[in-house]
C-alpha cells in the first residue's frame, strides 16, 4: 500500500490550522528573541530559516507587511509549496506550538475602534436612552469610530489588571477599582501597506492595504466610561488593555468567507459604496468554561472596507501596523450579544455559568476567551484562533 | 580693551534661543538624513560630533529621551559647557539655522489631547448649548481627554490639505471639502521615560517622565466634527493633521516659568492633587500677518501634571514619544481665545485682518502661526519657537 501523507498526519491535528489557513505570528522558543512563524497543525514553521528570508527574523510582522500584497502572495506561495512537498525535510524548522511563547505580532501604529453592529448600538441606546431613538442621528450615515491607545494593545494571555479610576456612586464622585469590568468581542484588521497623506483609500482598495485579521477583546471599564465619555468619547474606560489573538489570519485564507454586504438604508454617500463585502466569521465568548455567546460577524451593518474608506476619507494616512477594530459584534438574539453589558442588560440580569456561579460583570480571577472560525474552501473551516485574558486584582499602591 | 564675547556676538541674534533655552530638534543639512541638534542663536549645534555621542545620530529624539532624566541633565550640562567655552572651536559643529530643514523631532507613540481651559469649555458650551450649564457634569472633576491620531502629527511647515468628509448642510447630509476649517492653539508635552503597565504616574513624578514641550496646532474641521462627534468624540474632524513646533523646549529651560496652580473648586480626588504647578507661557496666534489672539497658558484649569496623572491612573503605560496636549488655550478676554470658532463666535462675527480682509474660518492659502515665549531666568524670555501651517485646497480626486 502506498504511503499517504496528509497535512494531518505530517503536522498533527490541524484543528483549522491547516494548509488553507497559514496564519502569521511572532513566537519565541528556547529563550531566543521573538521571530516570525506560521502556524501549521500542532507546529510553528520558523520562517526565516525555512524560506531563507531575513524579513522574518524581525520580532514583529511590520517589515514583512510593509512589503505589500505581491510579497504577501509570494511568501504564501512558497510556504504552501514547502509544506506540500512530502520530500522536504522540515524537521529543522518545525517547533511544537506547545513549546513556544507568542508575543504581540505587530507593532501597533494607530489603533482605531468602530461601532458598527446595529444590534449592539440599539442595545446600548435602549439601555441608556430608553424611550428615545436608540441609534444616534449619524449612525446610519457613517461608521462611527474613535482612536484608542495603541500602546496598551497586548497579546492574548497577558493578564488584565482591573483598572482604577473615578466614577459616580449615587450622587458622589469616587475613586476606586472599576466595579463593572466588561469585554467587547471584536474583529481587528491589520494594515500592511501605508497610504499617502491626503489620498483616501477606496473600498475597492481594501485588500491592497489590509493584510489580515485578529480577534480582539476591547476590555471596557463601564463605570469609568459612563462618567468620562461626554463629550469627548471613550478614554480611560478603554485604554488600560486591548487584547488581540497572536495569529494574524491573512485575507488570502479568507476567500471563501466573503458574503454580500448587508443592504443599507439610507444608501450611504458615494465614498462608502463600491466593491466591498461582509465576512462570515463565527465568534464564541467563553466565560471561564461556559460559552455565553456566539456573535455572528456577517451581520455587521458597516463592512471593514467601509470602515477603512471612512477612516481615510479626510486624508488621514495609513501606516504599516495600523489596527482598526469592528466594534462589539452583537447579533439579534440574546445569546449573540458581544458584551456582558448587553448579556446582563446593564447588570440587571444574571448570567449563569456551568460551575453554578452567576455573574453580571467580571470578577477577579475570571478568564474570558473569544475564539472564532471562518468559512474555508470546500466546506472546511478556518480557525481564527483565540484571544484570552484573565482578570487580576487592582494594584492598591502604597506610594 | 579686552575681548568681550557674549552669546549674542558668538552665535548671532539669539532671540530667546540663548544659553538658557537650548531646545532640541531634528534637522537635516546638505541633503543628509535628519539628526539631532540644539538651537543656539542663529545656529544649530550638531550634537553627535560636538558631544561625540551616537545617540544624536538618530533621526528623532526618542533614543535620547529613553535614557531618562539623568542623561537629559548631563547632556545639557555638557552642551552648556561647550557653548560657554570661549576657547572651543565650534565652527565645525555649527550650521546656520537658515540652511537646515527641520523634521518631526519625535516619533510619536500615542497622542492624547485634553480639554483643560475653562474659558474654552465655557465658550463652546455657551455657543452650542445656550441656556444650559456650559460645562459638562464631569468637567471640574477630571481633565477630560481623548486619543488622537499619532500618525498624522506633522512638523511645523507641513502644508495642511483641507479635508473632505461628510457633514450636515441644512437637513441634508452631504460630502465635500470642509467649509469651517479651524485651528486650536495648544501646548504639547513630550514623554521621555516610559512607565510600567498598571502603575499610575503621580503628579510629583511629572518631571521624571516628561522631557519637554512643543507648541501644537490641533487643526479642526468643525462641520465634520459637529456631525460625527456624538457619542464617540472627535475622530475625522481632527485626524487629518496636527502640527507641532520643531524645537522641543526641555523643562530644564522652564524653571522660571512655573507658577502656582489655579485654585480648584471642588477640590479634586487625591490622585489629582500633590505637587504640581501651572506654566506661565504666553502664546500668540498670527493669521497671515495679523496677531489675532494672545492666549495665556497659566490660566488653564487643569495642569500638565494633573493631565499626566489622569492619563495613567487606570494603569495605562507611557511610552517614549507619547505626546499629550493641553487642549485649546483660551483666556477670559475676547482677544485671548485660542480658536477661530471662538474668535468668530461660531462664524457669526467677522475677524478683521491687517490687509483689510475679514474671516470667520480659514480660506485656502491662509497661513497660521502659533508662537510663544516663557519666563526665563532674571527677567529674560525663553523662545518657544513657532508652529506654522498653510492651508492648501482639497484634493478633488478623479479616482
Amino acid at each position: 500500500m502506498p504511503a499517504v501523507t496528509t497535512v494531518e498526519s505530517r503536522f498533527g491535528n490541524e484543528g483549522g490550522f491547516g494548509l488553507a489557513n497559514l496564519p502569521y505570528g511572532a513566537f519565541s522558543a528556547d529563550g531566543r528573541p521573538p521571530r516570525i512563524g506560521v502556524a501549521i497543525g500542532e507546529f510553528v514553521l520558523d520562517l526565516a530559516p525555512a524560506l531563507g528570508d531575513e524579513v522574518f527574523t524581525a520580532p514583529v510582522l511590520n517589515p514583512f507587511l510593509a512589503q505589500g500584497r505581491g510579497a504577501w502572495a509570494e511568501a504564501r506561495r512558497r510556504i504552501t509549496e514547502l509544506l506540500s512537498d512530502d520530500s522536504a525535510d522540515l524537521a529543522p524548522y518545525l517547533i511544537p506550538r506547545q513549546q513556544v511563547l507568542m508575543s504581540l505580532p505587530i507593532e501597533v501604529a494607530d489603533y482605531a475602534d468602530f461601532y458598527s453592529s446595529e444590534h449592539h448600538a440599539r442595545n446600548v441606546g435602549n439601555m441608556f436612552r430608553p424611550g428615545a431613538d436608540p441609534l444616534p442621528d449619524n449612525w446610519k450615515h457613517l461608521p462611527a469610530g474613535y482612536h484608542g491607545r495603541a500602546g496598551t494593545v497586548v497579546v492574548s494571555g497577558t493578564p488584565v489588571v482591573r483598572p482604577c479610576g473615578q466614577f459616580r456612586s449615587g450622587e458622589a464622585v469616587v475613586f476606586g477599582a472599576e466595579p463593572r469590568l466588561d469585554v467587547e468581542a471584536e474583529v481587528g484588521f491589520v494594515v500592511g501597506m501605508p497610504s499617502r497623506p491626503g489620498e483616501p483609500v477606496t473600498t475597492a482598495e481594501f485588500r491592497d492595504h489590509v493584510f489580515g485579521m485578529v480577534l480582539l477583546n476591547d476590555w471596557s471599564a463601564r463605570a469609568i466610561q459612563a462618567w468620562e465619555y461626554a463629550p469627548l468619547g471613550p478614554f480611560l474606560g478603554k485604554s488600560f488593555a486591548t487584547s488581540i489573538s497572536p495569529w494574524v489570519v491573512p485575507f488570502e485564507a479568507l476567500a471563501a468567507a466573503w458574503v454580500p454586504a448587508p443592504k443599507q438604508d439610507p444608501v450611504p454617500l458615494d465614498y462608502l459604496t463600491g466593491r466591498h463585502g461582509a465576512l462570515d466569521l463565527r465568534l464564541e465568548i467563553v466565560w471561564n468554561t461556559t460559552v455565553v455567546s456566539r456573535p455572528p460577524f456577517r451581520q455587521m451593518y458597516w463592512t471593514p472596507a467601509q470602515q477603512l474608506a471612512h477612516l481615510t476619507v479626510n486624508g488621514a494616512a495609513l501606516r504599516t501596523g495600523d489596527l482598526f477594530a469592528s466594534g462589539t459584534v452583537s447579533g439579534p438574539e440574546r445569546d449573540q450579544r458581544g458584551s456582558f453589558l448587553e448579556l446582563s442588560w446593564n447588570g440587571t440580569e444574571q448570567i449563569h455559568l456551568d460551575d453554578g456561579g452567576t455573574r453580571t460583570f467580571l470578577s477577579d480571577g475570571d478568564t474570558v476567551s473569544i475564539r472564532g472560525r471562518a468559512r474555508g474552501p470546500a466546506g472546511s473551516w478556518i480557525d481564527l484562533g483565540e484571544v484570552v485574558g484573565t482578570v487580576v486584582p487592582s494594584i492598591t499602591s502604597e506610594r
